[in-house]
């Protein structure tokens, strides 16, 4: 099913103002979830709204929530999030932060009582725009044990960092600290096939390529051990400093539909003026970008990519040609669209 | 070969005070090699010091550098290292930063024209102490190719981080961005060993289990594009933004005897205090501490680890019971010794 992405922001942002978002704060979600499909994460993108929305029914997430500083230094700022969004709280976070890091040089901010906020590089490219280089950080719900474990602790707690060019496309890196998302595993397991080695043990610790048996456990980190503490360094900074919950204690987006999700969030900005003008800065990281793009290639190699390429190729690409949803995901947003009383076939021309 | 690591500090420093160091600078610098190999990772230990003679005979190594700030802002320092030994500059920079952090809350620091400084991890111990949370990276000479591609680019780019803790040891984790360290090839390739799929690709790219093949390709990064990203992050940071070299500009600290390296280094130190007083964020980490430490154990798995504990146990019985160095670091280092006529038995009680 074919949408232009701009028809399909609309769509999201009309179901989520019916949820009683405003409009500003509507459209700051519309923008993440349609964003997240045109740069080829669909997992990432509208076919959460589902989800979304039935949080905000539950009543555990605001819908429009006081972004408040609660502490501040000239160098750090800590954000209650009032239990919103995590695109809302974190967009408001990302305001309030390129402010700061514009008059002190960086900032470091951590965000308490927010929610799933989507995918880093959405705020990342927010203050890429500003000259800013920037990192988003966020805990989740946990689904890794910690290494040598078999109970889930840690979530896939995902990183992102952004730096700012010139003549090139920015770089821009959004990655989980899991091997895989445990989505790719739930495919397999509802397809009969195996997953490969590496991906996820069963629930007395032992590698597992059964897709089932991998369920009932728990998804290893990337890089084993080493993904497990940056891993456990994202919850440190994004839980246990700020006052959100960490590790065992941030509460399930898919359940604990009875009280907020208190997930934590730690960004970074830094205002690249304050070591070198911010043109000079550019062209260096262009000359990174060119002699690694002109570097020789691996046998059967055809192009080497900066990290983030392959993601705004897609974004070029699906800007320009609209964005394909599946069946499942089109019959999940129709049925949003129904319950909201809108039409979703009036955001398909 | 057995000493006692004060005596071994003992012997480093006055080898090095005889190559023109003053006593504080040389202490440093045997303090950073003899805490590498009393934590166990040997290969960032005493091992190291005829390169760094060598390095300063040279006169590419600025003995006692003039280490200053260039540029700051309330959150920012940019530091000028002078050429000094990475340990040496890096130290400075700490006690420059730390007062930064507690009168501001954070600071972000840049530091180019430093050299190899050892590990990560010596400058994040001393932030530790002062109840900062510490980030260290840097840049290194060229040895990883960029994703797809066969030259070396990147450097095995070092990250660490520490976290405070009260009554658990603080987690202390250091990482090189490589799968593994280049020596562990030599070595397979001296004992005629074939090494590890992933460790390595050959010239023309190809992954070798070969490691003559590999030793004339490239290591590879950790995690594959994940791990490459992480490491063009942090050149980004310690080269790019700094000012020092990056990528194929950094000069090798084994040859490029006619010049400076020009490493770059990047360090964060945040005060806890900015968000939470100090003792309710220690309790907080103790608290996740012991969840890890209770957790349910994989099959076959006697004790799940923090990040760097198994570093604080070794360096808990190597402070008692001493360092036993092979008999080739014995010969080289006993070599330096009659060389700045320092007997080195003499420290061996």
């Amino acid at each position: 099913m074919h949408f232009y992405s701009e028809n399909l922001k609309a769509f999201v942002r009309d179901v989520l103002i019916k949820e009683g978002l405003s409009t500003e704060n509507a459209s700051i979600v519309a923008e993440s979830l349609v964003t997240a499909n045109l740069r080829g994460v669909d997992s990432h993108g509208v076919t959460r709204l589902p989800i979304y929305v039935k949080r905000l029914n539950s009543g555990a997430v605001t819908p429009n929530p006081q972004v408040q500083i609660v502490q501040e230094n000239d160098s750090t700022l800590l954000i209650d999030g009032d239990g919103g969004m995590g695109q809302i709280v974190g967009t408001k976070a990302i305001e309030m932060g390129a402010k700061k890091a514009k008059e002190h040089g960086g900032v470091y901010i951590g965000i308490k009582n927010s929610t799933h906020f989507g995918t880093g590089s959405f705020f990342v490219q927010q203050a890429i725009n500003e000259d800013l280089i920037a990192f988003a950080k966020s805990n989740a719900p946990s689904t890794m044990a910690p290494w040598g474990g078999v109970d889930p602790y840690f979530g896939t707690n995902p990183y992102a960092f952004g730096v700012p060019a010139e003549r090139n496309k920015s770089i821009i890196f959004d990655m989980a600290t899991s091997v895989v998302a445990r989505g790719k595993i739930i495919s397999a397991e509802q397809a009969g096939e195996k997953i490969p080695e590496g991906w996820a043990i069963d629930k007395q610790g032992r590698p597992t390529t059964n897709a089932k048996d991998a369920l009932e456990g728990t998804v290893l980190p990337f890089a084993g051990p080493k993904g497990y503490a940056i891993s456990l360094m994202i919850d440190v900074m994004s839980g246990a400093l700020t006052g959100a919950g960490f590790g065992a204690h941030v509460n399930n987006i898919y359940g604990d539909f009875d009280k907020p999700q208190n997930v934590g969030h730690f960004f970074q900005l830094i205002d690249v003026n304050s070591f070198m003008p911010a043109e000079q800065f550019k062209s260096r990281v262009d000359q990174m970008i060119d002699e690694i793009k002109k570097s020789p290639k691996a046998e059967g190699v055809e192009e080497i990519f900066l990290p983030g390429e392959i993601e705004f190729n897609n974004h070029n690409h699906r800007s320009k040609y609209g964005i394909n949803l599946g069946r499942e995901v089109f019959d999940s947003l129709k049925r949003e669209g129904e319950k909201a009383e809108i039409e979703i076939e009036n955001y398909m021309h």
